[in-house]
């Protein structure tokens, strides 16, 4: 058993894990300090329902003492290291299978069902399992116009859906090193689509930079022992990765992008916990160059936060962006999930920054999702096909 | 019977008019370049069969030969004008009933139903009978802080739902020859709210200035004959306009916002057909001023168009409403009709810039939606109560 540092609930998972708690008895959560709720997924309410568990959760909020950030400040995986709710060393639950993305900041976390999250909300604890790690070895340098998105697709690729399914993925190597902080969260974000239960990228001087004013903490290691043993180590020299693009219905189905080229499409999303920073923007914004989006693409683009957002903004890059074409919609979710909006219909194709690509994962199930890069996606959007970053 | 210059369908309507024109017999429709196509209600798609319309939607389109602006332009009422879709003595029908917008330039436009709609997509006329006119006669200054949203409230409360039925609204008077063409859009929006079948701005100087580049025309007059006969005429002397607040669940339970002052909102939305052009923002941004919205609540801000977008934003006011606690969202119609985003529980109340206040317009058939002007609402949304804006 260990004690949680942090238990994540968002606007899906939320009103579950609070009726199982209630169920258990109710009273106190464990400490409100360490409960995080924010709203992400369905906002603002895109239903009547959804605005009721919005306030029967602002209600448990008012009650429980708990500080909520409700619909101002975007996707979980984005907010909670943003507003200092984690840091390296923390072990932290949230009820959303992408909370081992915090992972990028040295920080054991993962996602939990609503039920383990009611016994964590009244408890403040829960069973662990240590896993087994799986060590990914990465050196070199990208080639341009490739990142941590192709590199996260490979593994993806190279491991299976459920090649790490209860470990632990150690990101190692110059690669992860020279990485900057959203590039990592890119990479530990999709750890659970391996099926790992944690991404871990150790904590270095990139990290404690990112701490600073977040949340106070001493530098210290969180290295690997000289010693440690693992269940495989993976080298890759990530000059050889091509762009990567996962084609449907599973995050493993991963080829180059070149071998998909010319594929039309309907859709492009650029945002996400996966890429949804203003660095994914920023290389969206570097393919884009002068041109404009396809007219027979309806690409949606949504910051991950409102800080994001802020970045993006005071860039001039949602000006370029909707000057080009795009939707530039408020920090939420968006159609990573297809709840929301962006919604697909029968036959037609997406293709989206997020994280997964499961049948129906966007609409409807007789639709296609397509996962790669920010680059990728907005080389596809200016072509309207699927296109190499490289090649615009 | 009339021949019409232009017919707008959009993606909640149109799938209606455009099956119903197949049960006809199908076939062509009377002219592609007068038909006028977008989709503003569910946009993007938040739903796997709104989805599906804007496929039916966009297949028409491309088959007939009828430009779509699909997804990309913004609300209805707010692109037809901006793109030079009608101009002063048109006559324009659209399957929505806030159509009547058009007025504003001195055309005949009015909604109507699908089935209608289909039959005109065919045969390029309809029915009309010559409604009577009721002159609006108003003149003076605005008090500071009041304007055509105080104005046409102030209208619908004096006429009520129903006292302009099948009749047409002749804007009048040094209030409206002085007012710019978003003041006068959205009085004329409003129309339909007393059951008139237009309301109508006579074009003068500003109109034509605001035609300029959109679509060739020759100044004319439309005045109305010295010797018309009107079926009333009302007067009004603007300076003695308070700010004023359609109550729940009529546009016509019109009191002083001060009636009603201190009640809490729990979401304020400025936007919609009625108010979502740049002069609306530049109005609610000079209420906002220094100030930041209250935590309490959801600030949601959707322009109408992409036009009104980009003025928004280049003006620095996207980055300030941000800045205060507001979402702002991609132009589309957004809260207005409780469609896609910005759903009310039971029990909660929005103060909205939109046109309807209807029981469940915006959610919950228990939620509560009063009307007010841009003005009105920021203030409102600074103190998290309904709110004079004479006193921010």
């Amino acid at each position: 058993m260990a004690p949680v540092d942090g238990a994540m609930i968002h606007d899906i998972t939320g009103p579950l894990a609070i009726n199982v708690m209630k169920e258990m008895g109710g009273g106190s959560v464990f400490d409100p300090k360490k409960v995080i709720m924010l709203f992400d997924h369905q906002i603002p309410a895109d239903s009547i329902s959804a605005a009721e568990n919005h306030v029967m959760m602002r209600t448990f909020a008012r009650e429980q003492g708990i500080y909520n950030y409700d619909i101002k400040e975007g996707v979980c995986h984005q907010v909670v290291p943003e507003k200092g709710r984690v840091k390296p060393g923390d072990i932290v639950v949230g009820s959303d299978s992408h909370t081992c993305a915090y992972g990028a900041l040295g920080a054991f976390s993962t996602g939990i069902g609503s039920t383990d999250m009611a016994y964590v909300l009244k408890f403040g604890e829960l069973y662990f399992r240590v896993p087994e790690t799986i060590r990914i070895n990465a050196n070199g340098k990208f080639q341009n116009r490739v990142g941590p998105k192709d590199l996260i697709l490979t593994l993806a690729g190279d491991i299976g859906a459920d090649g790490a399914t209860y470990r632990a993925l150690e990101f190692c190597g110059n690669a992860f090193s020279e990485m900057d902080i959203p590039g990592r969260m890119t990479c530990a974000n999709m750890a659970i689509e391996m099926g790992a239960k944690a991404g871990i990228v150790p904590p270095d001087e990139k990290t404690w930079e990112y701490m600073r004013g977040r949340t106070e903490v001493t530098p210290f290691s969180l290295a690997s022992d000289e010693d440690a043993v693992f269940f495989e180590t993976r080298n890759y020299d990530i000059a050889k990765i091509n762009p990567k693009i996962a084609v449907p219905h599973n995050v493993d189905n991963v080829v180059d992008v070149t071998e998909v080229a010319g594929k039309p499409v309907d859709q492009v999303f650029i945002g996400s916990c996966t890429n949804g920073r203003y660095e994914d923007f920023a290389e969206a914004a570097e393919v884009l160059g002068d041109n404009v989006f396809s007219e027979d693409v309806r690409v949606i683009m949504v910051p991950a936060s409102k800080a994001e957002y802020m970045k993006v903004l005071k860039a001039g890059l949602i000006e370029k962006f909707v000057e080009a074409g795009a939707l530039v919609e408020a920090p939420c979710c968006g159609p990573c999930m297809g709840g929301a909006f962006g919604l697909l219909a029968p036959g037609e194709v997406s293709l989206s920054t997020s994280n997964r690509n499961f049948r129906g994962r966007q609409g409807s199930t007789e639709s296609f999702v397509y996962l790669s890069s920010p680059a990728t996606a907005a080389a596809s959007a200016i072509t309207g096909v699927i296109t190499d970053p490289r090649e615009v």
